[in-house]
């Protein structure tokens, strides 16, 4: 018999993996939000139940997934009403300690390693998921429940997830606020971001095959100090950028200097 | 009849587009390199004749395509032996300009907009090429021979292609960069990096059709104190990348709260 879900949340990640569950023909009993017009347009979507009250969660479902906020976890976790139900936080930076002090007996962590935006479809099937439980037999199912979705399991403790965490901000975060300087560029010059986009998709597609350490290209690996103070001229228009186009230029000279790169 | 083309260079752009010439069945005339070896090695591969000095350039190819160090290009073009024949460089950094100051009567620049490694084959056929020359005969060889390698060409002029260099050191150089963090602090946790190939490639793949201003998530985004904090203590081992956490962050929030992000 497949496993049954709740679903506490109605935001992005929520999203994503009702709909993942949905298609996967699991069976999605309940969808929580504060909001219950949120809660309402996801559970429609996935033949579930919408609830905005957490003393209406049923104990119907073999697994509560809480995928909300993480600063609003803990406000959920201390009124949820089923203490030893099997139950999963999909945060990347918070402990799986978390659920100990609120007395639940069955917990872990189902993390998907992946940037969820609305309106961007995504095929789960390649996206890690880092699983983490308070004891072998919840590590197993909540394996199995994410074995219905994706081909990629890794069993992550807590500190490796806040690792993990903070190296996705540099993956992921950091890469995209760059590609939005990029544009806003190219925008004050009147040129097509598009130009830009097999570059971007070049330089992410190399790291498959190739370390990024051995990938570096432009001005800074060179040194090319002629180069490097013609852009920061150029970037007079945008005081901010100017200093991150230093602090990282730096830091990869250095990194250079000292053979690390 | 089709254009016969010389290279002078034998680095990683040389080497690409050299070997797209020949796979298009155009003919390449000479390779030149300082050194005779590297010249030789491309050569061979392309059908054509190693020269290292620069005297032995024959003038019977259409176009001579110059593909060196920003910093060598103009000793070559003192010493280029033929004024009054095409020749175009690859330089995303330097005017057309540099042209006229050796007396040169045709002339221009192909820039192909992308990040080139040794040993890491690419697909020309979408790299957008940057054509200029100095008048419209030239801009329409120019743009013909790029038409060869690509289905992307755009006509810019040196000030874009200025623009576009910066654009492309936040688009590809830094984020590659904030890739090798990310490997660098994964690999101290003894974890694999290819648990966050899946996020860098999304998050490349979501700008093709998205805004990356659009699409930004992470903790800046949300000014969550909390995990930024934990974030930065995280990063003790690692001064600078707490500066560029930090840096990154300030700025992101900086245009969450001005309306940009």
């Amino acid at each position: 018999m497949s496993t049954t879900i709740s679903i506490i949340g109605s935001g992005n990640v929520a999203n994503h993996l009702g709909k993942a569950f949905y298609q996967k023909r699991l069976t999605i009993k309940q969808v929580y939000s504060q909001s219950i017009e949120n809660a309402t347009v996801l559970a429609q979507q996935i033949n579930a139940t919408p609830i905005a009250n957490l003393d209406a969660i049923k104990p119907d479902a073999d697994c509560y997934i809480i995928s909300i906020k993480d600063d609003a976890i803990e406000s959920v976790l201390e009124h949820f009403p089923f203490k030893n139900k099997l139950i999963a936080h999909t945060a990347g930076g918070l402990s799986i300690e978390v659920f100990k002090k609120y007395g639940f007996t069955n917990y872990g962590v189902f993390y998907p390693l992946q940037t969820f935006s609305k309106n961007k479809k995504l095929d789960l099937s390649a996206v890690p998921f880092c699983i983490e439980a308070n004891n072998e037999l919840n590590q197993n199912l909540l394996t199995q429940l994410a074995q219905q979705l994706s081909n990629s399991i890794y069993p992550i403790d807590s500190e490796q997830r806040k690792t993990l965490h903070v190296a996705a901000v540099f993956a992921c975060n950091f890469p995209n606020y760059l590609y939005h300087i990029a544009e806003k560029i190219t925008a004050q010059q009147n040129m097509d971001f598009n130009i830009l986009k097999p570059l971007i998709q070049e330089t992410a597609e190399k790291i498959i095959t190739h370390s990024p350490s051995d990938t570096q290209t432009g001005p800074a690996i060179r040194n090319d100090q002629e180069i490097i103070k013609n852009h920061i001229q150029m970037l007079a228009d945008f005081k901010d950028y100017q200093d991150i186009y230093q602090l990282l230029t730096n830091s990869i000279i250095k990194e250079k200097t000292n053979g690390e790169l």
